[in-house]
């Protein structure tokens, strides 16, 4: 039997030479590498975690506050290199849930069997 | 480049033949093969999902609901079947949240690296 450790380093190594995460990468060290594309990430990236924690723990979000995400995601939209990053997040994101759902199968079977 | 669908293939397959998910398979088995075992624990995780729903959207626990666990989870806990089962649980959920930190890797030096 394939070590299961092994087939994970072989597949942490494939993901990282992935062109999806190849591009994610060029994607982001472009936004980051300047300062006004990476405060307005930053600044929506914040903004997004604070609304999903709130969401998450049940805490009621304020009709300012949507009206704030919502313009903070208009403007990321415009801007080229940020919506270039999360669209490169998002293909990425495809990725790993895709091998996530193919290495949880087994478990999903057992559990999905009884 | 290896393909990354074929990687993770691979390992749906390592984890299928696994000391880890076969011990699980043959717990739960076994815990389902009789009605009064297969009835406690269906209870137990029942218990246990209720209320996580509750504590994830913020909704209140009560005492009552707090005992009422509590006892469920004594019961469990004293039961032979359950208890391997439990504990086979455990030591796949170990392995999957290892292979998954190793894969996530390559994603977490990026955006730890801002």
């Amino acid at each position: 039997m394939a070590n299961l450790y092994d087939i994970a380093y072989d597949m942490e190594k494939a993901i990282r030479e992935s062109t999806e995460f190849q591009s994610l990468k060029q994607a982001f060290e472009t936004v980051m590498n300047d300062q006004n594309s990476k405060e307005m990430f930053e600044n929506f990236r914040d903004t997004q975690l604070a609304l999903q924690e709130k969401q998450m723990t049940g805490q009621e979000i304020t009709e300012d506050e949507v009206e704030k995400a919502r313009k903070i995601v208009e403007l990321v939209q415009q801007h080229a290199g940020i919506s270039k990053l999360m669209e490169a997040e998002q293909r990425l994101n495809t990725v790993i849930s895709d091998v996530s759902r193919i290495i949880t199968k087994p478990l999903e079977e057992l559990y999905g069997a009884e």
